[in-house]
């Protein structure tokens, strides 16, 4: 197995882009990764782009194809890979695969989504799509109210609050603040959080990511060629992948994402790390109760533990592990086919120690954790200096 | 690079599946083909899913989740991976690079579409998700008006002749009359075709593949473990992958897929085999006029030779090249994602011996040739006994 390096990274503005197509975006993004990489197109082999719902949301599939034309590099392959909003994730992986088992030196992974362009009820239905239709959406769930009834569980299980929730959103967006990229670059208070328009009890307005535009690439190579491109290679050390049940009620226990357990345990067992190794990670955060589940099914804290322990900063920047410091998917957006690439191109800069304002001290391993729809998939890559 | 073998096949009948769900159709033909392997889920270490929109024919996306869950696999990794009417093929390279990288043993790759649970506009317009959406669909095109454009240009140049074309559907139809899994298994004849219903000049409906549901899927695993589970394996010896602009009007010339010819060679350097040693091949006929490019592409004939070709019968049953001997996507049906995981499960056939009153004599080298939309990603892939 070849070890893979990411050698560079881009990523466009988060947030409405009215002035601006689907392939502007995706382009705009994978040009920064391209000059960040110091390659040209004519290094590059192959492809990988997530998206989730291109065909609903712009009326648009063969996305693998539509992002090599459009950055001018056919005929190399290019290939759309899609699970939901762990798309990113998942073309990060298969990009990874490809490089790790000796097909390519070098590849782009890429994630877009436009998602403004629908209107917000059209948005909802699309998103449902992530969701299991003939037995979660046709009933009349929504994102929103699964995770509620996740929330709502954690609650009785484990006296999580309202309020530990909304400290989630509260240190999302002061890292968000120090984000130029970010969607929503300003500081939020519990109070502002707890008195935003309720969405679906217990969550409200300001628990929730919000509806994006936006693209991510990162450029991966192999450790034979990594070296001639940079002196700051950032090596992927670890990558774990798991599905779990689409519908929320097929599972044990709603409040354990079991994807992101066995994620994360064969992306650490690959790495050679255990979760208090990590430095720095962005985790999905789709919801703000799905950061406590997050941090609490990635080992960082034990199960029930999680809203405590926003509650205490354990997770603000430069605290025990630094997470989403971009803000994460509530405050830096989430343009759900490009948030797994996003969270790379984060993690890439952290280790790198460009980050500036945001920068964690001595950031040496992180972690990247993305999850499809309710959790039927999730993606872990662990990364290195 | 590890080797990998074929070592199970199964599909679903290809037609109308009003009484059975997207879920229900594919757990079908993975189920066929996990029992003709000989092996039980746990065997099992991944999945590649194919489907081209079933955000827009079924309102689910998040696709490979639901079908490690519909067959009782999670949490395994399951990845749905798209390119147009190429879903299906890009899914069985996926998996194919993913077994020879050496990640895992034994995967499954998947394909699968329901698309006659919308009315014939709307999958029309689902379709066009394949195209360039702003360039071309929006503009009024459709899919046979393309490759009426290419037809017409190819009659033009090379002379070939609307009795050409529809000798490639009257081919496909006999085939597909010895295929019980068919959409149309019957014969029909050339002065039906011309008398048919014009779609798009010069194009008739029996020039045209069909609306279908249907799902195919097939096991790969690699050398070490393949030879404990069958004593009749078939090898892919090679695999290649191009993609071409989105837009036929950005092309040089619109009579030569250009993503064919260079998958096409891939393939074959990598298989080290020449076009004349194909026994047989299934090849990418959405429309007459794209086998007719095919097995110029593929390089059985030289370009402008295949309507004469097709009208001397050299693509007949137990002719020269046997093509399309399942009924092609004209006849055995077209569900778009399961279309290049079904063209692998008839070639696999083929190779073993098993295909009753269709079977080439002396089936030694067969490939697969799977397009999406109007040629702008192309899969190649050549087996061996």
């Amino acid at each position: 197995m070849n070890r893979v390096a990411v050698i560079g990274v881009g990523m466009s503005k988060f947030g409405e882009h009215w002035d601006m197509g689907f392939r502007e975006i995706m382009a705009e993004a994978a040009t920064k990764a391209v000059n960040d990489a110091g390659i040209t197109g004519k290094d590059i082999e192959a492809i990988y782009g997530g998206t989730m719902s291109a065909g609903r949301f712009v009326g648009q599939e063969h996305v693998g194809a539509l992002i090599a034309d459009a950055v001018g590099l056919n005929p190399i392959p290019s290939t759309r890979v899609e699970g939901a909003c762990a798309s990113g994730g998942l073309a990060l992986r298969e990009a990874y695969l490809a490089v790790a088992g000796g097909h390519y030196d070098i590849v782009v992974a890429g994630g877009v989504e436009k998602m403004t362009d629908v209107f917000s009820e059209q948005a909802a239905i699309t998103l449902g799509g992530a969701a299991d239709q003939e037995w979660e959406v046709f009933q009349g769930a929504t994102f929103p109210t699964l995770y509620a009834l996740i929330a709502r569980r954690h609650m009785e299980e484990y006296g999580t609050t309202e309020e530990q929730m909304a400290r989630v959103a509260v240190k999302n967006h002061a890292n968000a603040s120090k984000n130029p990229l970010a969607q929503f670059p300003f500081e939020i208070t519990i109070d502002k959080v707890l008195s935003s328009n309720k969405i679906a009890e217990p969550l409200k307005l300001l628990d929730c990511s919000p509806i994006t535009d936006g693209a991510a690439a990162v450029i991966l190579a192999s450790e034979k060629v990594a070296r001639k491109f940079t002196d700051t290679p950032v090596w992927i050390i670890g990558s774990g992948q798991a599905s779990d049940t689409l519908a929320l009620h097929d599972r044990k226990d709603i409040c354990t994402l079991n994807a992101t357990v066995v994620a994360r345990k064969k992306a650490m067992k690959q790495a050679n790390v255990k979760p208090s190794d990590i430095n720095v990670a962005e985790v999905h955060d789709c919801f703000t109760i799905a950061e406590i589940c997050a941090v609490e099914d990635l080992g960082f804290v034990k199960k029930g533990e999680g809203g405590k322990a926003e509650e205490e900063g354990m997770f603000d920047l430069n605290s025990d592990i630094s997470v989403n410091t971009s803000g994460g998917l509530k405050a830096c957006g989430h343009p759900v086919g490009a948030t797994g690439v996003k969270q790379a191109v984060e993690i890439t800069m952290q280790l790198r120690g460009e980050c500036g304002p945001r920068q964690v001290d001595k950031a040496e391993i992180g972690l990247t954790h993305n999850v499809g729809g309710s959790g039927a998939t999730a993606v872990v890559h662990i990364f290195s200096r």
